[in-house]
């Protein structure tokens, strides 16, 4: 297992952790100071700053990207809808090329409506379908653009919201009917705060392998967890055993950076950015 | 399937649903009033009114139980402290006896101290292996006082600080280990509100078959969830699929109650209990 304990070589920050406190541009220039080789924007914020200027400033400062958010959100009550969800992704796909980015993670939508209070159909088997469709036709895209993407489980909590595939055995059931030679052009994002909790998380990680553990994003389950969305803790704070799950995916053959994602409305988007960055640093090495 | 629009014969109601309303023995003369077969109520609401007299006052009006609630917690910090745990096991299997309970459900407990904000370990596997032997010592017990226990997979979000079985699957994985032969003496409680989610409950059901579905809990997934704990919706008012669930769990074999079980601090715990249990009948004919 490599040693976290010396440098922060192999953090990434997940760019979502200081969205509250600055723009994109800053944030880069936030990490670059502070020795961050990897970041993974959003889309939005991206879009905010303009994907040229970002690029450009990627190049300039070396920071690369683990990761890009985010395509997904396939299901949709008509076909229209769907077909503009597919489109979206494909634009997804090229901006992560236009990043360099290693893989586009994919939230991949769950009852269309929900996340606005309003489901249009509660047929989860339905959404799932259309996952699956969808998909389908990102990874036609995606294999000629030489874009991985990484089918990244939520917890079930985000079940009806946001992502209809909850577990890691579901996105690799996925992976392994539409990617059987297992090619590289997709996988899994595992993320220890959606995943811990699976009784079957070890055996699953070591089912992924290599070829598909795309990436590894780490934060904490805090006790009590007072927001289904955005009360994230701190990698240390909470219950999460982040180097034994580390040791499995190594154990697998990961050896990217873990990306630390924190959604933190009562508490880390309240705080300076720079103690933010800093915590995360100080946490690799002791946590991590 | 049966058919449940005529007549509301085959609800239950948790007594949680108007615990804030109510002592239990009103709760049980207002079921008794509205024609409802059946309850199952908590070790608490039990205690507080004395368990001879609601013995006598399950007699006296008719009303049987589909469940006791309940046993588990298991996990402890050190040996006495499970060693408590368990002979506080023995008691709930006595006093399920006692009221004549078709089964004692079990919330198996998770990370010892969790519950209260700080967890004496964070070891989860450990958790589970201390779950197993608490369930296997409590099944010694309940086979002797012939009283079936009914482990609840508890929603992933629980998986910290209530409960570490967290799936279907996992529950029967447990069952198969402890009772192989499928006596009877060890079965699951089929909570809609916690499985609903889980793209395997379908199969799940399908394994379990009637000799392990010893209970089937309904209320409802609304979106959004504003907590993790008591904010269960009426049927009818989410998105879960309660019919199909139904249908699925009667292919399986199950022929027993619909027992409603809603926790919902900002909503149904403050209206009039004689409103929250008007409203269930007529869900159970229109939703369930």
């Amino acid at each position: 297992m490599r040693d976290f304990t010396q440098d922060h070589q192999w953090l990434s920050i997940n760019t979502a952790t200081v969205k509250k406190q600055w723009p994109l541009d800053r944030i880069i220039d936030e990490c670059a100071q502070r020795g961050i080789r990897a970041i993974s924007p959003w889309r939005d914020q991206v879009a905010a700053v303009g994907l040229d200027k970002i690029a450009q400033q990627l190049r300039h400062t070396g920071i690369e990207l683990s990761g890009y958010c985010r395509g997904g959100f396939y299901p949709a009550a008509d076909a229209a809808g769907r077909q503009a969800a597919l489109l979206d992704n494909y634009r997804a796909i090229d901006e992560a090329k236009t990043l360099n980015a290693p893989c586009l993670v994919l939230v991949v939508g769950a009852l269309p409506g929900a996340l606005a209070g309003k489901p249009e159909y509660t047929d989860i088997s339905r959404a799932r379908n259309e996952v699956f469709d969808g998909i389908a036709s990102s990874l036609e895209y995606a294999r000629t653009a030489g874009m991985p993407l990484a089918i990244e489980p939520l917890h079930p909590m985000q079940a009806a919201e946001r992502a209809c595939v909850n577990t890691l055995e579901h996105a690799l059931d996925i992976c392994d009917a539409l990617d059987p030679s297992r090619t590289g052009a997709l996988g899994v994002a595992v993320d220890a705060y959606h995943v811990w909790w699976d009784p079957k998380l070890e055996s699953q990680i070591a089912r992924a392998g290599k070829s598909r553990l795309l990436a590894w994003h780490v934060c904490d389950w805090l006790t009590p967890t007072r927001d289904l969305l955005n009360d994230r803790g701190m990698m240390g704070d909470g219950v999460i055993e982040l180097q034994k799950i580390r040791g499995q995916m190594e154990a697998a053959g990961y050896a990217g950076f873990a990306e630390v994602e924190i959604f933190s409305e009562l508490d880390w988007w309240q705080r300076p950015g720079e103690v933010v960055l800093d915590t995360c640093i100080s946490r690799h090495k002791s946590v991590i």
